[in-house]
């Protein structure tokens, strides 16, 4: 696996990304056994209109579609940039163990994006948070959450 | 605003996603400025095998197709479980300032999710994450960032 050959796959795709309007961001996803590339995308917020769109969650789409699996435990990940939050918990639920990355969160605040100012409110409790959030208490929510533990032939992931 | 009857929505959808073959997890949201709904959605991640199709990102992409606009900050979302680290970030990129939810990511953990375990790992620093990441220094990932910075006519979000 050539590291540096896919990080500057995905800083080519970044450069793009700003030549083609969108922000400097791009990814590659790399198949460990055949080391053949099954993801290569850069951001696409300010093309599609959609804030869910960065190179990463693009590229994890695309993967899983390309596996039509939503385990990519098989999976390396090579950004332009360390994954923001959003990016980083896809990251985790897609199973991929391992991502090499470009520039740092820190590096991305510089320039005016949000990654490490959504990571410290990660880590701060619901009610300090920027964005207010509130528990709705009633029986409601508990339903569904029965219904899947009682179920027998659930797909867990 | 009926807070609980968008949230009793929310869990309906949840229900629904369960008998779907999908995680138990609903999400609605609504236009501030006229109290509509924009986006009602369910988890699809095994329906559509994408790790990324949680409830809450469906909602998002759905309100952003809906409105053409990555900026949601006319939009309070409710979502039948507390979002995940993943979903939680979303809703800052999507700049949703109002998030109401019922079951916590402790309820969710109880079923065997895993969104408390990932809200540990983002407090942690890189090193010591169970997903291994490692920058790779090098030029390349610079060059991106400053042509966004040269950028006359970017769209910023």
């Amino acid at each position: 696996m050539d590291h540096n050959e896919n990080m500057k796959k995905a800083c080519d795709l970044a450069e793009l990304s700003v030549k083609n309007g969108a922000g400097p961001f791009g990814c590659v996803i790399i198949d460990k056994n055949t080391g053949k590339i099954c993801a290569e995308t850069h951001n696409l917020v300010t093309i599609h209109n959609n804030p869910t769109l960065h190179a990463e969650i693009v590229a994890i789409n695309n993967a899983s579609h390309y596996f039509c699996n939503f385990d990519l435990s098989n999976c390396i990940l090579y950004s332009s940039c360390e994954p923001c939050p959003m990016c980083l918990a896809a990251i985790y639920w897609a199973r991929i163990d391992t991502v090499y990355y470009g520039n740092t969160k820190e590096d991305a605040a510089n320039i005016g994006f949000d990654d490490s100012f959504i990571y410290d409110e990660m880590k701060k409790p619901v009610s300090e948070r920027a964005v207010q959030m509130k528990q709705i208490s009633c029986d409601y929510p508990h339903i569904a959450f029965d219904k899947w533990v009682e179920k027998s032939d659930k797909i867990k992931y």
